[in-house]
């Protein structure tokens, strides 16, 4: 058993925020760490919440998270705030950001973390998947995922949580309409936030109209629309009724287990495209490999055309394991 | 010569709609097609647009596409528009956008195409770069690229783009503070629209600001930042003349043939990733593949472990190919 897992089941804090860290950072040990700790989680009910910028989603996410300390508390909540890859926003701009209460900050019970990864593509989907197993692993459930923002790589994350939740403000305006479009066909609860506003109403029949008028879903789940101001508390009780209501329906329907299934599945085709990769790179002559690439430049050749010269060229068969030795990579 | 390839390159433009939807849609005609268009491209000045919804990107970028045409009217433009997937703004919301006048939507030599993908990870860009080699090699230039928000992917896509133009309005909240510095990294030219209302100089100071605490530069480039009213067409000849003065730089500096390098060798290894993936999944047996999923499911192997397990159980030799055919697909 890896040390670091081995702490952070223990219930290590420091261990675990170590382990994270490797993790967001790619490092060796965070993989190391993380398979160690893969066959403890697959517990935790993941809850991403989403919405653009300005729609109060962190602090709906402590309100929440101070809700189910209130009314569930045998239950250990963990928070991961993503943010769009920055220098910048290394630690103080999202502390700042997360208005954690101090109650909240101090309780043993509450962990928060946010990744600011600056991975290549989907690498900071795949930093997110791993490190919600490990504080899943932890023993935190639930978990939310809360992401800036509503491009690819924000769908990405999202489809790894059971349940999304969509924050919009009032009036955010039309060229909002786009994005909250997007983010509509992921989501089973809609929140309007600063509801104190006046257009809040509006923006409620707006989102039920778009719900109406998308594509119709397949199971008996109807995503409602609740309204909340963060900054009171108001409405969020609903909104915490409503993520458990969605978790039960989950587990009666069967979806949890094959929402399990296709993540799992598709970690294992990202392990091996990447297993795939690295072994024929580790494999092809450089002089080969520069050529073809200089003739690419040259655009003698497309890139596919390129890639099966290489491969054609370059045998890929890995080298035989000794027997008995397969399970390991 | 692809049929298609030849229409396009002939300057047809319901060929070139036609090939784009392909490319989009990831369809093998498209594939095809961009083969044969592949050795044309190379020459496009790309420029990326980006920044908060809000910002007046689409008008903005309409109103370059008008002072390119009038100052130089030898050059033909083409826009593409890149929007998060949403099957509600498959094409009128996003026609609506771009407040294209009536005079450059029947310009013969503009271009105007919107993408709204829907494609996996890493799929929205890998689109998007095919097309705009497309459009290069059916002979526009410059060719903007225009992304809503500030994700990854969005910075991805902007990696396609030799210059990239960050575009702000005046005071849109802390909120937004995050994105702005995620997309100041990959900023060459800064433009604050929306100039005529009260904060645009304290959010140029703001600019300012950040981009001198920024990471320092390489290169003797120091990013501009201008102010424009989109609307009226005021400060857009001032943007428009820093982006011809950034492509002479990197001509100047070598840094356009090395970006060219770069781009060319992450689509190599791209098509090498999928190639190796596709050939072994047609490889392993389905039976075998099944029973390692399933040990995954219960947890008794790690995504890694499995990867392992079935590449050194099933070989990834691909047959040799005859001789004299080793350049074709």
């Amino acid at each position: 058993m890896n040390d670091w897992a081995a702490q952070v089941l223990q219930g290590d804090r420091r261990a675990l925020a170590r382990v994270l860290t490797w993790v967001e950072n790619a490092a060796a040990e965070g993989r190391a760490a993380w398979q160690a700790l893969f066959p403890h989680a697959g517990r935790a009910h993941i809850v991403g919440v989403t919405g653009p910028p300005g729609a109060g989603k962190s602090t709906l996410v402590a309100a929440l998270v101070q809700h189910w300390r209130q009314h569930h508390p045998q239950q250990r909540v963990a928070v991961l705030a993503v943010d769009p890859s920055s220098p910048y926003t290394g630690g103080a701009l999202l502390g700042d950001r997360v208005r954690l209460t101090p109650r909240l900050a101090q309780d043993p019970a509450v962990f928060f973390r946010s990744m600011a990864s600056r991975g290549a593509v989907g690498g900071l989907a795949q930093a997110t998947e791993q490190a919600v197993q490990v504080l899943d692993a932890a023993g935190y459930n639930p978990i939310f995922v809360e992401t800036v923002g509503a491009g690819q790589a924000e769908v990405d994350i999202m489809r790894l949580a059971h349940t999304v939740l969509v924050v919009q403000a009032p009036g955010l305006g039309d060229d909002i309409q786009a994005i909250k479009a997007g983010m509509l066909e992921i989501a089973h609860i809609l929140v309007v936030n600063k509801a104190d506003r006046p257009d809040a109403q509006r923006t409620r029949r707006i989102l039920e109209e778009m719900l109406r008028l998308g594509p119709r879903r397949a199971a008996a789940w109807q995503p409602p629309v609740l309204l909340t101001v963060a900054t009171t508390g108001q409405g969020v009780p609903q909104v915490a009724q409503a993520i458990v209501a969605h978790r039960q329906h989950l587990q009666r329907s069967g979806a949890w287990q094959q929402h399990e299934a296709r993540r799992l599945q598709a970690a294992l085709e990202r392990a091996l495209r990447d297993a795939l990769w690295r072994r024929w790179r580790a494999r092809v002559e450089p002089g080969r490999y520069d050529a073809v690439l200089q003739a690419l430049a040259r655009r003698e050749l497309t890139p596919d055309q390129a890639a099966a010269q290489l491969l054609d060229d370059a045998p890929t068969l890995p080298t035989p394991p000794p027997r008995g030795d397969a399970g390991s990579p």
